[in-house]
């Protein structure tokens, strides 16, 4: 059986909606890949009496509780005040902790405020977290069958101290066998593609084999029991019958991210640079690719009889991908880069806005001396459209980056 | 007192952190807007026995609590079997439920699968929550001194649901008094210039003032006491003093939206269309705008050089805007659009990436014959200097279609 974990998140932002709680996903996400089982979150507001017994709750119901927020300045920043109500620890002055803090004002030259004085109030007994990348240290205790750490809530801070102080020392506090993730990333098909595909491959007792179909790509899940053998084989030959459409696995050791991280590592690694005209996609092709040194330019054109030369009539594939091709020469010309991506489409903007009908795109990269081309449709509402755009369009150059087929 | 309101989010994609629970939010938003004071969010995994527990635990804690998931086909979906288990009020079939969800296939031309039969099992005594968006019909309650509302978790059901079957009841089951809350949203202007300018008005006693700054505008907030008499003459005085910064106020009866989407109001009624020129912003303003059909076309340049027909020395002001002048001039002709923004930066690649380091961004928009000029210079790391760049000159063409001053 797997240790216990509940996540306590404490604010007056979360609790009336203002912000998402996006700490208590990205804490579960972690717990879970350490070998956790996450029982429960909870959100309270800045009520002492609430608060106190739901940590109370907590020290009789789980073996860790991770809680974050609270550890502010301010007179509604209530934790340590609740951890020393809920449990009978009086708060004491660290004078280590507010060493610390004093540090983090006079590093940034401003004088602190008296308030900040509170922060160094820990509750009896605590162990401090020291917190280089803010002014409020954390602090844990063991209290009932439950171990509670308390973190800032500011994401980055959380995240820093979770990562570094935290993790490290789970495994000396719990028995963790943590089950191993394997996920398999593909764009350009679908769910049901893939399920079909990978039907003649058996999958041994304990196993699981899951789904996600995100916006942006769809990712077929392989969780590994503890210890588990044969990982890297099992998942070899799910990424084998997936072929080219595989851009990306993750769990095996590699850092991976989505499409545009995988392009990025080989735009820059080797020192390419791209011009890109869009259609469809709008913009968002260049706004994927946001922050990169490597997109030089891009020219988006609501109406493809626009491009090129002579107005473009949208007839036949052929006469398409020859319109490219005389768009992607010329702007190679002009625009000093050595990749050039060139998105047409075949169908008015009135298609593009139904949702119930489909529309053919174009997709050609010249590189090197070199034209590809690859033919989509793309169906669904106008958002939906326009991203599978923007990504099947990057998919022809990450395919080229990767020495993958072109044609899908 | 405003009565109290705990929102319950089920499922186990939440409690491992694979989905962020977006609903919470939204919910409690919604909750705090109709006069309930939010006390806490809980989140269970698909276990039946603490779904039960924590069923019985709001019970005896809220006035009112809104749950959400739980209800689908599967056996993993718990939510009426835990109610069943908590207030011991037996599952029974709910013929019309029934019919309503046979009606959901045939209408789609599916077959029903057989495990669908289990989402018309209701509590014994719950009243019905009609739902024609999906096929889990909800269900409401009361027990002890709690109402409970049990909806669908996907959010588009979920919405559709409490908007026009939970909010329309809410005000004959509790007494409530929502405050009213009034946002102006202003572009361009940072919160400690905000918290100077309207420095000099009095607020009354009760009247509650904030600030959020966010990536894409700062929300100055006014939070008013029940049927307080004079909320549009108090938020008129701020937004006075706000200037034409303010691009849109929220609260007081006019639907408003982010800066793109007043933009979209006047360009459509307008009928007006818009081809750009961007440089920092890198397609960034041209997604924003993504699914408008007013944008006929962006041109996007890395390098401000490369733009016009000779090379472009980034030199002084003065010659930056007459190189964007002869450029939208240019565009202006081609591009069949009444409006043309361009968009030019003084200050290279290095400095774009530079976090210490600010640029300064050139604005021009060329209206029926007329040039509008704003010089603005962005500062921080590199998606921040790219996404101001975007709003501002988004920010060039809303003061011109809101008849506001061009030079700020």
């Amino acid at each position: 059986m797997n240790p216990t974990m509940e996540i306590f998140s404490q604010g007056e932002e979360i609790v009336t909606g203002q912000t998402v709680d996006t700490n208590a996903a990205w804490l579960s996400q972690q717990a879970v890949a350490c070998g956790f089982t996450v029982t429960r979150h909870s959100t309270a507001g800045d009520n002492l009496a609430d608060l106190t017994a739901l940590l109370q709750d907590i020290s009789q119901r789980a073996d860790c509780c991770i809680c974050t927020g609270g550890l502010g300045p301010t007179s509604d920043d209530l934790t340590a005040e609740a951890v020393a109500q809920a449990f009978n620890l009086p708060l004491e002055f660290d004078a280590i902790a507010f060493a610390q803090i004093s540090r983090f004002f006079a590093q940034r030259n401003k004088t602190m405020p008296g308030s900040n004085r509170k922060q160094a109030m820990l509750p009896h007994g605590c162990e401090r977290i020291d917190n280089e990348w803010g002014t409020a240290p954390g602090f844990s205790l063991q209290y009932g069958c439950c171990w509670f750490a308390f973190l800032p809530g500011v994401p980055m801070e959380m995240k820093r101290l979770f990562e570094e102080r935290i993790r490290p020392t789970l495994s000396s506090r719990f028995l963790l066998q943590p089950r191993q993730l394997v996920t398999i990333k593909t764009i350009g098909i679908g769910e049901s593609d893939i399920q079909e595909r990978i039907n003649s491959i058996e999958i041994p007792a304990g196993v699981q084999l899951g789904f996600r179909a995100g916006a942006d790509e769809v990712q077929t899940k392989l969780l590994f029991p503890f210890n588990y053998p044969e990982t890297a084989k099992l998942a070899a030959k799910f990424a084998e019958q997936l072929g080219d459409y595989v851009f990306a696995i993750d769990g095996l050791g590699e850092i991976t991210g989505d499409l545009v991280f995988e392009i990025d590592k080989l735009m820059t690694s080797g020192k390419h640079a791209l011009a890109v005209v869009e259609t469809v996609s709008q913009g968002l092709l260049a706004a994927k690719c946001v922050g990169s040194e490597w997109l030089l330019s891009s020219i988006y054109q609501q109406s493809t009889s626009k491009l090129g030369q002579n107005p473009l009539a949208e007839t036949d594939t052929e006469n398409l991908f020859a319109a490219a091709k005389a768009i992607a020469t010329d702007l190679k010309k002009h625009s000093g880069a050595d990749f050039v991506l060139v998105q047409l489409v075949a169908g008015d903007n009135k298609t593009l806005h139904d949702k119930d009908k489909s529309m053919a795109i174009y997709n050609t990269l010249l590189a090197g001396d070199k034209f590809h081309h690859a033919a989509h449709s793309v169906a669904g509402p106008i958002k939906r459209k326009q991203n599978q755009a923007a990504l099947l369009a990057l998919d022809l150059l990450r395919r080229y980056l990767q020495n993958k087929s072109m044609n899908h």
